[in-house]
């Protein structure tokens, strides 16, 4: 029997989904997943997904770097921010990084109890597709939209997802979902940055002169790591 | 200022709209809103949504038709089930309607507290947006999708009233619903039948033969009527 892939818009309709046995990718397009991929494809040894400031700052104790975002701006006080940029440092390398986000982070949490946790982004997508075909097992694809409302980025990356895997899974319930991302995708797919031109949260980052991130962060295909969580850390799978 | 337009894909999601001062408009185009305007263009004078079976049956005493639908299927012993044409009877004229659907009804429910709820339905689309041009509030499309999971007719038909009323409202920072839902309906326009073919609604509805009810529900501008609650019952809008 076909395993199956869907597509959930938030981590607030996670409990409706059967993801207790499955892999749930999470996905925050802007910016969460996308610089966790940089920092893997920069050396970083682990991240630590954690929901509070106090939490993450706690870590520096032990010899980590501290990240915290929040209203999409580091923190003070905190080692790095949101921005992939801030991840492309050879300082990074082989280091352990405790990282808290206004939206990525907490979709990680939100997942707790499925039987492996990814992180997926456009960097990604290739590597995370294949990844995905080896795990024999049923796929709920986590978009952790803005406040646990849609949002179009992380839709965007679903359907390039379910556009790859198209034919190798089956859907559940949740197909109308799978074939809205899909749909979208395939829209979408020649002008990503044109396409969310209007989006809300291309709006509210508009203000933070993050242009640049939000352009690199729609370029697919720029490492082979897929970040998986082992023990509460983020790795880079074998 | 603008008043506003968002897109709702579950009523799961709602309460992170700000709705309580706007006017919802509950979509259930498989099957339930659909039959409501079938009812009243058909001469029904009232239908009260009502949550449970024992509600319905119990306004039989006071000379109400009773109408149930579960799993898809009319509940024996009720006079009317969900589907539109169990409503285009002349037996239907003048009576009030106590009625219980799995997802419609329950959508209702869930919009208590705006400032007025309406049914929407391709069969009312026309009339649907020229009434709420003249509400002068903000405006939330609340998809009841299938058990508050996301489904795609109730969000093709979201998209058709933004498609239409593009420019009149401004958008929250649920615009990316909107965006989303607008796109799905000019990619899906010309062929919603077709568009539809892989839903899972429609898969689970293929299963009760009544292929008849969704190319009828997906017809626009079949009336003019735009069912309103007043006072816990919905009655055409003067």
């Amino acid at each position: 029997m076909k395993h199956t892939i869907d597509v959930c818009f938030s981590p607030a309709m996670l409990p409706m989904y059967d993801y207790k046995g499955a892999v749930v990718v999470v996905i925050d397009v802007l910016r969460a997943t996308s610089s966790m991929c940089v920092a893997f494809e920069h050396g970083v040894r682990s991240i630590v997904p954690v929901a509070t400031l106090e939490e993450s700052l706690a870590f520096r104790s032990k010899g980590f770097l501290v990240g915290a975002e929040r209203k999409g701006e580091r923190v003070e006080g905190f080692d790095l921010g949101n921005s992939p940029f801030s991840f492309m440092d050879e300082s990074v390398r082989d280091r352990d990084i405790a990282l808290t986000t206004t939206n990525g982070t907490q979709a990680i949490k939100a997942a707790e109890g499925a039987a492996s946790i990814a992180i997926g982004s456009f960097l990604n997508l290739d590597a995370l597709c294949e990844w995905l075909k080896k795990q024999d097992r049923n796929i709920v694809l986590l978009c952790s939209g803005w406040k646990s409302a849609f949002n179009l980025e992380d839709t965007l990356l679903a359907g390039a997802v379910c556009d790859r895997l198209d034919g190798l899974f089956g859907f559940t319930d949740h197909r109308d979902a799978a074939i809205a991302a899909k749909c979208l995708y395939q829209v979408a797919q020649n002008d990503l940055l044109g396409f969310l031109e209007n989006s809300s949260h291309r709006h509210r980052l508009a203000n933070l002169h993050i242009e640049e991130d939000v352009a690199f962060c729609l370029v697919p295909n720029q490492t082979a790591v897929v970040p998986v969580l082992v023990d509460g850390a983020l790795v880079a799978a074998k």
